[in-house]
């Protein structure tokens, strides 16, 4: 029998709100063994490029990465947000290590190659970029994973690399190997029928109802990369997929009934 | 027979020089496994407290780590010097990892408590400190750690602390697994018995010869702690310590007479 691996991805939202995420992490300790955090950015990200006179170009709502904006991202995801999560779980009685797609060479990503916009310094990956063995082994000997979205590419070029794509694209790529579930964590209680009710979240979300719901324009821009990646983990051998508060982790983790969205 | 395992320091002084730390880098892949490398700051983090408007104080030429320096130290030694480092290694060929001392709970420091004067976020270690377990695992599994010069207390509290002290602390309390060498690598020959002369450094410094250099101000302030570290790190059972020239590496890690000045 496979052994239980839990991938939870928070969201910056959570980053930046002091007291929620030292409660999420106070939860996340009490996940076992082996699991991986992949954490997203915040705006602290965007408060240093601010202080520091970099201004953020954006793409049909998407980021591109100049060179001054990798830096801040290499800089806060790699080094504040993510050593001051290893040290505030390592306090909690955790033994967590933080790393990037860079260290050992986890993720083997490109630079995007896009026909008509240069992204800058973002990665593209695929379950093919990951070095299942040393997860495994690393899974093995450390327990639990604190991961930053930060990739490099062969030449040891660093790269800005979407969260919730690491995130969905390690499940895949070690569903062979464990019985994986996912689990995206943000500010709101699931998948909502109305974007303003926070009690009309849906507890299973199927493929047809999905279509549906995207055609009624129930399911708004930001939802349907996340929702695209999660139909897409269930098909690739990926246990469970969970959207769902953040203070919900311990209900999704035991895959309660209303402990969010629960895709199938 | 114990294996050998080398600690390798690099100053700022390499790190701010892109061709000299990618020759350094390219020397480094060479070195045989296992093997750590400890790295410093660099003028970055000073460009950066600049940019952001934060003014750096020093006492005694020692810097005083405010909540604003410390964030700029997490961000850039952790960040984005770690990671790139880590990364050139890896397109070379090499698989290392980044760590810190609060990941995996390595180093568990403690916040200098000075009777004078409060020197902010600097964190304190001993060879006591050190989590010789996880480290041995981690060198099992990894094979090449590169260590940037943050820690974390008991509370999580991250903290900033000196890199030198944390290559010879690990070489301390590492050397009765392996058959350490602990490597100082800048951007000099060696200890030099006339500052101006890059020709004159000692090829061999034993305690009596470094307490004749010093009451005769040969060696100047900033040598004496990491000479201190370095016959600490010889009587505690550390196999052999070298001071010398990045360039010379190789040298150094195949023992040779004129690789730099060896501690005896």
């Amino acid at each position: 029998m496979k052994k239980k691996l839990n991938i939870i991805k928070i969201g910056g939202n959570v980053i930046d709100d002091t007291a929620a995420l030292n409660q999420f992490l106070a939860d996340f300790v009490k996940v076992p063994h082996p699991k991986i955090l992949v954490h997203g950015g915040g705006k602290l990200a965007t408060d240093l490029a601010n202080k520091m006179g970099i201004s953020q170009v954006l793409w049909q709502g998407r980021r591109i990465t100049d060179a001054g904006t990798l830096k801040i991202a290499v800089m806060v995801y790699a080094g504040w947000i993510n050593k001051n999560i290893v040290a505030s779980l390592n306090a909690k009685g955790e033994v967590a290590i933080g790393i990037t797609g860079a260290d050992l060479s986890i993720l083997k990503a490109e630079k995007r190659n896009h026909p008509e916009i240069d992204f800058g310094f973002v990665g593209d990956i695929s379950p093919a970029s990951v070095n299942t063995e040393v997860m495994r082994k690393l899974l093995d000997t450390c327990g639990t994973l604190v991961f930053a979205p930060i990739t490099a590419d062969a030449s040891g070029q660093l790269l800005n690399t979407n969260a919730d794509t690491i995130a969905s694209t390690l499940a895949v790529s070690l569903a062979s190997t464990f019985e994986v579930q996912l689990n995206f964590c943000f500010e709101k209680p699931g998948v909502l029928r109305e974007a303003e009710d926070e009690n009309s979240f849906v507890s299973r979300l199927n493929l047809s109802l999905y279509r549906q719901m995207k055609s009624e324009d129930r399911i708004t821009r930001g939802m349907i990369p996340k929702l695209d990646n999660s139909f897409q983990a269930i098909q690739s051998g990926v246990q469970g997929v969970y959207i769902g508060h953040f203070k919900n982790l311990l209900k999704m983790i035991a895959c309660d009934e209303d402990a969010g969205t629960c895709i199938v």
